[in-house]
């Protein structure tokens, strides 16, 4: 597997292994049986088809197999899809591990604690930095690999600890730029908004609704949490309401999930950069896919609107 | 006084002893200083203004003095308004106490225990009515005395549980109506799904929002207070998160502060349930002040609607 | 016909009887001709292809009509459909008949129309009392056998009564509770609200919506209709003009086609009563469907919400 | 009385004859009631207040009277407003007359009767000819003298057949150039759209909304009446059905009172013309009161919007 | 080809010769390649496909050839779609002409132009008359053959010009009713409005969009012709920011593209004409393809509405 | 002046200089004529009230005057007012001058001019760096002198260069954080986004709307300026076009003046920096005013937020 299947074009032949992300059993419009995949790699993913499928195909190739493929890359609706015509299950012998077919955020999991470690101890609040370290401690592992989001952006093992620290960089020189702004409860706000992610969403390489993220969301999860922590450690302060609203308050507005606007100067700015990552994080990674003087495919979180790669960008 | 102040008309002559809701001092246009109050009596309200007050009168006649007043009930901007003549706060002599100047809820408080209790007691499933029992318990006092919201409706003292029962009628009739509803679930959510009020609000009697009801409202702090209630009782069971989510949806939709949108039948029950008895109680409250062939002052939680009571209206 | 095909499961094998909905000739991707069938029985509906039919075919299995079938249960786009292996017209000796295949209320149309009947009997303001006796006896074969909607909620023979049967019991239990409540005429608006469905929609059977269904709709339809019936009784009072702003606001806003909104308390209760019903129609006949700890197929008319069955509902 | 209060400014000395459209009594904040008026004469209106006034005052300057005033036009609230010096009630020999005081159209009733007739008798299908012939024969009085509205638009006496025969001239020429438009139904359409307001409002000359107008509205009372006359001259013909979509629909959508948007194509060109027209009324009568290089006032229905008028713009 | 496609019913037998307006390969169900056409004469455009295609078939039959067909019409989707037996390219002795299939205005080029050229004539303002008779001159070609539209209204050969003569039409019968409105400033508005099209439309016969029609819109692109044109006549006045905000408001408000409303009453006048024209346009041509007592298809532009053709309506 | 207005509290006596920015007369419900005063100094407003104001006085103390004033701070509608005791002109012995009472950006122009100039100088693309310059240079006095808006936001002298400046220290941190950013081209969009402020406003200390202003808006006037000042450095390429859509897009949406939305990365990203900013500068502001623990004043532009000022927050 020398590149992956994001660099595969149209027309391309395929040969080599991938990972079933989903699986499911169709009847063509001829009334013959068929297979839909979602097949992965590290590199991104692609629709894929198995006509003619017989019972047995149905059995072996679910979700979470690892297989060797062979077939055309051809064009369905505007997007690629693989026309499959051999594919078998991966055997000890062919050397590969399903851990290589998992999309990873760009820094490596150690790089990115360090970070968020480097954050808490620069915070002279000992009210949010206790309380902050306390979470970060509960749910150390979840939020070193979980994704931020099962799909739009960051939407990668890793990705919730990168938004983190994208934010964390963003916040460092905002409030060396604006000295007003409260850096420890920024900080503390960045590093928590999103922990309610790791009991929304089932786990970190193929996550799905659990039901108290189905039932409740992360947020409010959240600031249930935030109030047992500091119960815990005996601290009953404003900090404690005040990072609660924070996290509450971070999607902006009602219709977006926060039943209270942010009210407090340190909880907008954590919204707007939350936004301001996540959007820029979705736009580099659909600009990355399209040529200068193209426009990308519709996003669908950004109003679906196609981004246009000006001709003089070189990048 | 033998009537309330509810019962005065335009062009009466009022000699008795009001309650001071709100008093603030203004400058009138031709420059002097004057005093506007809001006065109530258990009947009702009305705005009075008393006109070249001295700085002695900014002094003595504040919020939360009983007072003895005389005056005219002209008519401003379409409202009654007591034009003060004189005015004295209360004296020993006179015989009157604060908690007659209070809107109470039409039943006593030791009934709507009575019903809450009989409701606990009819409950099968343990989980639902131990949290229920608990929570009922740590807020027993409040729960009697609030209103249910500072105004709008069931905006009186008790009418918090005046709510809550007015709903535990309307559930045990619909559960028996309509057998596939889960009663134990309806009841427990009825019986909770406002007492965050209590933290949302200063007090009983002239209640104000406090930090944490503007940063964060009723709705997650008392999602927060079920989880800890349930950790308590160590119960770790489904009924917690579901019930979580009846108070967390029982608004019916973002805009009106519910993250998410009723997800369970005795959800969706709950919000109409509430929906409908606040809306009687507010129209109740409004066609009582009118005569047959007349329409109300306009409502403004009922999307500014005046209502029409027909002529062939006895009531 | 041991049991209905509301009962059957992805993988099943069918062999029955069924009643031909809807039927549309269609062209397969293979560019073969085939046959699109929505089939029903009294428990349910299924979607069906017959693939490469022939010219007879389509001449003979059209809407209306009883067939024999066997087939197949399979999954197409997530629900069930029946891949079609033989079908032939009902004979006579098969001993099936057409109206044991149409969905119908839980309720015997007698018993509905006993309960009506007894409604209006209790009225006590005559010129209300008049008016509807006077609509039911115009329309009473229709209103016990057609359906309250096409779609969506008591979409069945006789849901138009049921619907109305059902909220005069809510009715009958809000008005004890709220004495204030003008119960004739609550009662009124309940009987008449939807009368006008008999007049927008076809037939009681597979309704379509007729020319005046679709340019004026059902209220304008009965709004006209209350007051022709006035006129003939010679009543020229102010129950005339209220029964029709009953049937005008009963949507509750513009948007959902009520030019006015409820204005007068009975209205308005009226229009909470109709969409708790429809409500709970909808969401106990989704629920029946799932197991406990399942999520019910989206509901359209409910803002596209899946529901919950908790694991805890034994029911 | 040379010239009419519209054309008055603001340092002006005015000692005329006013009619008085509304009057209301008010406290000052000197705590001395005063008079607030709404007076008019036929080219507009103006605000007064007569400061100080005395229980005498109050009980003669009522609603409907003609009075002799004096004063100065003041500024208040960036409008004109009339400071009463004196005022009397008119005496028999001032020889001036109610009806010289009522804002009328600019045409003459005949006229505007004449032109509609025409329109009527140029229809060839007999159907609409004859169930619009009726109906201006029941109104012809009040359709004559009415205004369009109690705001906004054509608010004057004989404003509704003025708006009704403005539209008959758009319409005339819309059908020439576009031959395909059935200019009998527009015809009808145009002259019955609006008759329904000679029973929401309560009289020609200073109307307010009647019970059923405010209960039902205008729309549902003509799509009622249709009905009634098609029945009295026993057509039973799609045509009453359309011409009752016409008017059901002509408000364009449902948040502006249409329940049902224009189906046909002569409702849509319906409801363009009298939007249109109502427009062109609003912003003519607003810029006539401004000069070149100016801003009118901001026009409420027309979305608050200022127009500008062209310093080019000779008219 | 004696009659064009429009005239085709489901069922025929077609023979003759047609443009492939767009032309994509799929891959069927059965996972063989097929192509998908959208082909066009004069009369109309249809759906259509060839099953089973060569990868010849794939090379020759591209976008912009002109082909003979032959096939069968039949349904797909409750839309007609021609299923192709056999076809070629045309050849020279068949003696047929792309521009025979491309749908025009019905009214000639040189009538357009001769009809813009007399109202610029008739302008008396030297300003607006100037500047309108520049942008004329300078964009003269693609006027007279552009459409106004890439689809919805007017979206044929000569289109913009089209509707320009028909929106002057209604403009000079409305300045004669309305003799208060300025014609000048309204003619000028209209001829100028939609020029902008010609830069945000690639070409007049099959037009896709421009890179600056998609990055800036006709809107911005004529605002700035307009002070460009003024500029290089040396005209400093009103009347360009005049006429630039008659073409920048001419959508009618923000969400429809047109960041200032409306602030000139010929501004408004503008918008509602162009509404006015567009919508009977697209009802018309709609309507011509349904009998009497049909309803036409969903029209998207027009809120999905289908109209209705009355039985009585000869036409 | 020792201190400024903005340091007054309630209750305080004023004796200083301030200016008039805006003077109306009113007439008092008392009848008495009046003068309302915008008074400002270099820290911030206040209302005033001259009471009985003799015509003298109307004459003399008109918008744009410098006095002197003694008089008290009250409270009115929950503000402070002045309620002015004496006032006269200023005269040449008081030594003060109009240009002390101007509020300023915190940063000298000079500053402002080089931070701009060090970002041109950095560009690498020399269409975007000519193009910029070149607007600068024709626009340098009035950018470095103009708010960034009349109100809301950098509302005071300089504000508009202050505001690109921040935006531009925002923009170097992001360019360096996400390296994919084109830098210049983002450069270019922050400097020339506002730059039409210069024509939609009147002048830089008291401004008001121009026609173009109110008719066209600054962001219209701006595209059209790049396009004209491209021609004239004869560039044509999509640097000129791109550079359009980022003033265009700059607001965000339609609803808010962007006929398009951003449709390029550092389109989007412009539009995000500029909310970011504008926001911080206006909860800045209003924080400095408050104590810990309190709320601000309701922030307009901020959807009429208060925002909190926590407790343990010591700047």
């Amino acid at each position: 597997m020398k590149r992956g299947i994001f660099h595969y074009q149209i027309g391309d032949t395929f040969d080599s292994f991938l990972f079933i992300k989903t699986a499911s059993k169709g009847v063509a419009s001829n009334g013959k049986p068929f297979l839909s995949f979602l097949l992965k790699d590290a590199t991104g993913e692609i629709d894929a088809k198995l006509w003619e499928a017989t019972p047995e195909d149905v059995d072996v190739f679910q979700q979470g197999e690892l297989i060797k493929v062979t077939g055309d890359i051809v064009q369905f609706r505007n997007r690629p899809q693989l026309k499959i015509h051999t594919l078998r299950p991966v055997q000890q012998t062919d050397g590969v591990n399903a851990s290589d077919f998992v999309e990873k955020a760009p820094v490596e999991k150690e790089t990115l604690m360090e970070r968020i470690t480097e954050a808490i101890f620069e915070m002279e609040n000992p009210n949010l930095q206790r309380i902050t370290r306390q979470l970060i401690k509960q749910h150390q592992e979840e939020l070193l690999t979980y994704p931020a989001a099962v799909r739009n952006h960051h939407e990668y093992v890793s990705g919730l600890a990168h938004h983190v620290v994208s934010m964390l960089n963003i916040a460092r020189e905002m409030t060396s730029l604006y000295p007003e702004v409260n850096r420890d409860l920024l900080y503390a706000g960045i590093i928590v908004h999103d922990i309610g992610k790791v009991r929304e969403l089932s786990n970190a390489s193929s996550p799905s609704y659990t039901l108290e993220g189905k039932l409740l969301g992360h947020i409010p999860l959240m600031v249930e949490e935030i109030r047992k922590v500091a119960d815990d450690l005996q601290i009953d302060a404003e900090e404690v309401t005040v990072l609660q609203h924070m996290v509450l308050s971070h999607h902006g507005k009602p219709e977006w999930g926060s039943s209270k606007r942010p009210l407090i100067r340190e909880a907008e700015l954590l919204h707007q950069i939350d936004m301001m990552d996540a959007r820029l994080n979705m736009m580099n990674r659909a600009l990355e896919r399209v040529q200068p003087g193209q426009f990308t495919e519709k996003l669908f979180p950004l109003e679906q609107r196609s981004f246009y790669k000006p001709t003089f960008d070189e990048k």
